[in-house]
């Protein structure tokens, strides 16, 4: 019984949906990439980039998912046999660890349970223990996608300061940037990673990285060997609008179309929406009667919800249910969590009525498939709406 | 306060949301109207639209609003003297009314509260007084968008033919062709008129004109002066995948792909969806303690369900309020019902998500104001889901 | 042997092609037509809209095809048995002056040989002959489409206004406005009407009429019998913002992109590069031996160049032919026309080297169909630009 | 003097200007790229872009520029210190061999004078001396972009074979394939790399590598740390609809839509289609009395042609001239040619009119900058097409 008519409600924490403004954007034809048209636009959005992320410093846009932003991160400033500190927030903590492991990096992994953020005080004790400061970075996720749990970046950063450790901080903004308030100068990160399909509102296909000056001169003389995702050349030639290789020049398009739409609403008011919408989605699930995988009541992410489907129903089942019957793509329990959870996503363009439809479609599939649950979600949810 | 980001709800009982895959088509480039792409483009949906209309008599496109529709109807069957029955649904019937008095047109209109079908029994009696067939045609509205009320189309048909008058039955199916179930042939309709905007789901601008074989050849030979709207040419013409004059190029693109869209989910399946989605939008009523308009059971409508707003209370401040907080619009009452009944439309491509944001959004927006109501219309609406 | 890859080149003297940004404009979501957003756009349109016609007079903007406009300035200023003083342009004066029949207007018809204007003088006349005053108003095409003669409106209005005669002077300005030179108000039209496919660069569908006061203040009192075209109600409720009747709104947005692009360049330009690309077209024409439809060097169209195909050459068969080997859509002769011309459009969007690669590809299906030519047009056209 | 109104005619060797149904197909909604629509997706791509590069082995698809290719190719099989042969054809041999130098790749560079192909002969003399076979690869570009000049890739792979060298075979088709005659295993590549923008007529934005068994084998062993650019973890998931980070969903939908594009036409008239357009390129510089860059008469591309500028007259004056006066981007000199040639680029959707359009631009440039040349170009050009 597919009923695939109308509008798709895709509520996976990224790719979000594209606004309609962007996605005529990027449908706008290709200019030469080395003309004085693209000049143009590349100023702009190396420019507006730079308000979103709340920096003065460089920020880097490839060809790539975030995963080429993660490497960016890595190559630049690590070389083999470098060690750092990462933490186990969940899954894409786990594979920004293989990540930089198969760069030869060692790693000192704070184990987590997948339900808390990364803590300050841990990182503090690690760092503290580390006397010959052999710890050349932590390397912390903002916002864990695959738990909805955020991790304290300026709390960190005042850690490290705290204990005079020379240590980098590099974060993955990746899920949480344009969505959560995210400050990287006055937060003190060194690096920030994110991509375009997220708080960004664009199709996938772009990576970021923010840099700070320290970042800079560490990656002016260390790092791995690399070539696509190296810093310098990219730094040198975006100065006059142009790119050391073929930039993807739609997807700028978009940005440009993106970030002016994050800054008609204004980005304390993105915040807030998002802390409203995320609000609800909690007050929702404890209306189910159901348990939020985040913990921490501090920690709670406005990006996303995941909701930890009850003893003996599979998740990824209700969510195969809820995609045929009601056009609605939550996103599924990755490894450790998989069938054991789903995702609500509230990020990007997500407003009121679209999370609203959302809530309802969960908690006509909880019923649908006879979960034990309270049919008391959508209700509560409007509470705080 | 305004929060216009996001997914806008249209809502209203037409325009209706025009799906993604129908933007896309009406941007395709322009082509040559006379040449052999285009006879193809014009043989694909002239045929089409047949299926649509359950017909295999023709169907007529024009460049036009739905207005534009009811004249033609009008000024290829009567002429100025000619007397006609109408029935008084609501807004949309005396607009009918007024623009085929305009045409020197005589009619007999059937009062009527706006809550209401046309009766059967009262048409069969005008009739039956009609001993010297003076009534050249019965004229009415097949679902009333001013009102949510469905007209059986079918048992008028039957109430004429059962006197043997030969009244010709015209039918404005301007807001349910498409989401309705509606018969042209099967019914007995000489004439149906619709518009692009409805349930075909695409943007305003094209006209349509489903004909039998009784009103082409009352046309062939009466009539009132007329040029653009006239049937004959058009007809001949259309045998060939031409127009007489230029055709709305990119609407019939959209049109290509609105049909493709109806039939891929099955028109049952369609009339099926909307049923259900009325029946919980009526429950949702209900469940805030409400009043629709409609007062007859059999006549609800699945288009768009009309909701009368408490004494003391403006629909139109409230339609204002979930415009500027929830990005949802909702229709107006309409000149006599105008403050007071808000109008709630789940065409065209509405699904039950969709819906579900909606009705959300009007129980959070009632609440705000302080409405008396209860706060179980979205409750009440996923029972029928 | 079909070729039917890469650019189309839709020369045909419209629909012109539609500049990439209209089309995009045009695929934007459709919005409530009775909502503050749209009445925002109805107003930005309809002011801009004068600008372009050169008038500070109402300009009405009707959901239809340049047929509704004519029958527009018909109805809403003549009565039966009116009568009016209509020159033979070629086929659309002709088809207007069908149209014009249609209403019972009798119509003094200017004969013509489809290769010379409107001559003022011949008007003057026939006028002057009207000692009673019965004609009513001088109707004339100011860019006759099917042959590529410009008529001299002023000129016109001032033999009128010299007589003292009180005809209206009524203008179809379908093919002209927005590419050539035209002036509503200082060339003292009364009413001009034009459509949306040609200089105003939109698919088809909407229908232009520009007024003046002495029509408006004719048409409140006189006229036929009329409804949808009528001029009055959409006066009124445009001064809001508002329609009648539904609006073609997303042709709306597209034309508020195309009179942003018609100003970016400045009407003076485009008119400019407009007379520039006819020149050449004419000058192509002269190179390759072959004979230009319009025998009056006053009356050359900068819309479009219509060529007489040398003797034993059916014109039809060579564009058949450039349609399938060059992907070039070239105008066909029209009735009395057909198989002896063909229509260069260089109208709306045209630019040289889009006007380049159009003469190129005739000069090459000239050549391949052996057609007795010079093959020197190209060369010629290119010292024009 | 700006004129940038109507088309833009973008005939530089890539980005290629984008097909407009690409361009639709590219805003259509993003999906969840872990649910089933995707999957399906995928592997239409992944089967589909097979057929393109003429190969029945994995075709890999990155989010990433040609850049990110040539890097996958070199760190999936090469690690620091091993030594492969390359070919100074031009620029962008020059700069594949830097990415390859940044990799610790110790290189044998064939100097050129970029005006010639990759000569089997000096290849196979080379690959003869290296006797302890420690040269693990040649690495050539079939379609040098900036020079014009296509190497032979089967005689390579002939020449490589008939020593019973066990080199791998490493070929550069970032602007060749899709418009150029490509056959990877038929030709006996070990790895062929392209990118979307240029005969893919796609936006930029992806990367794409073709493997053979052999190459597969090595990478299993050998190569350097790598992780983005990894082939098997890609490999893995591929088969199964899926990636191992977010590809670029839509330019998935663009490339679909694009295969498609080059499918209905046939690769072969698509060959062929190149092959006429760039003879009548080489007629017009002779026609002028130019020099094309190339000197080899076997080696000519059809992709682009590269025209060697008058001694005294500066190219990218006589570039930044066309665009501004005839809305015409042409390809720059690079590095060592720059200001000294200018290239046309005749590559994806071109056609006949656009290329005559475009040398018509360039005849009318020369003339405008008095560079002295016969104009007789455009003329010549006609004869070939």
């Amino acid at each position: 019984m597919t009923q695939m008519f109308g509008q798709h409600f895709l509520q996976i924490p990224g790719p979000s949906a594209v606004p309609d403004r962007v996605l005529r954007a990027i449908s706008m034809p290709v200019i030469d990439h080395r003309g004085p048209e693209f000049a143009e636009l590349a100023k702009t959005v190396l420019g507006g980039i730079k308000r979103i992320f709340r920096t003065v410093h460089p920020v880097l846009i490839f060809p790539g998912s975030g995963t080429g932003a993660w490497e960016s991160a890595v190559v630049n400033l690590l070389a083999p046999g470098d060690r750092v500190l990462m933490v186990e927030t969940g899954h894409f903590a786990t594979q920004w660890r293989k990540l930089t492991e198969k760069w030869g990096i060692e790693i000192d992994f704070i184990p987590g349970n997948w339900r808390d953020w990364a803590d300050p005080q841990v990182i503090s004790e690690r760092l503290a223990a580390d006397t010959e400061h052999k710890i050349k970075a932590v390397m912390v996720v903002h916002n864990e996608t695959s738990t909805g749990v955020v991790s304290p970046i300026k709390a960190i950063r005042d850690a490290i300061d705290a204990l005079g450790h020379p240590a980098l901080l590099l974060v993955d903004a990746i899920s949480s940037l344009g969505s959560l308030r995210y400050e990287h100068d006055a937060w003190g990160a060194d690096v920030t990673v994110t991509c375009s399909q997220k708080g960004l509102m664009l199709p996938p296909g772009l990576a970021f990285v923010a840099l700070s000056p320290r970042a800079i001169e560490a990656a002016r003389t260390g790092g791995s060997r690399r070539s696509y995702w190296d810093w310098s050349e990219m730094m040198a030639l975006n100065q006059t609008g142009f790119f050391p290789y073929t930039p993807a020049t739609n997807l700028l398009y978009g940005l440009k179309e993106a970030i002016a739409l994050l800054e008609e609403e204004g980005l304390d008011n993105v915040f807030a929406r998002h802390d409203r919408l995320a609000a609800a989605a909690r007050a929702a699930v404890e209306g189910w009667g159901l348990e939020v995988l985040c913990e921490n009541a501090e920690a709670h992410s406005s990006v996303l919800t995941a909701v930890v489907m009850p003893e003996g129903h599979d998740s990824d089942t209700f969510r195969h249910h809820v995609l045929e019957k009601y056009n609605l793509s939550l996103g599924q329990g990755l490894t450790r969590l998989k069938g054991k959870i789903f995702r609500i996503g509230h990020l990007g363009q997500c407003n009121e009525l679209t999370l609203m439809g959302t809530l309802s479609g969960i908690e006509m599939g909880l019923r649908d498939l006879q979960v034990p649950f309270s049919a008391r979600g959508v209700q509560a949810a409007m509470q705080c709406l």
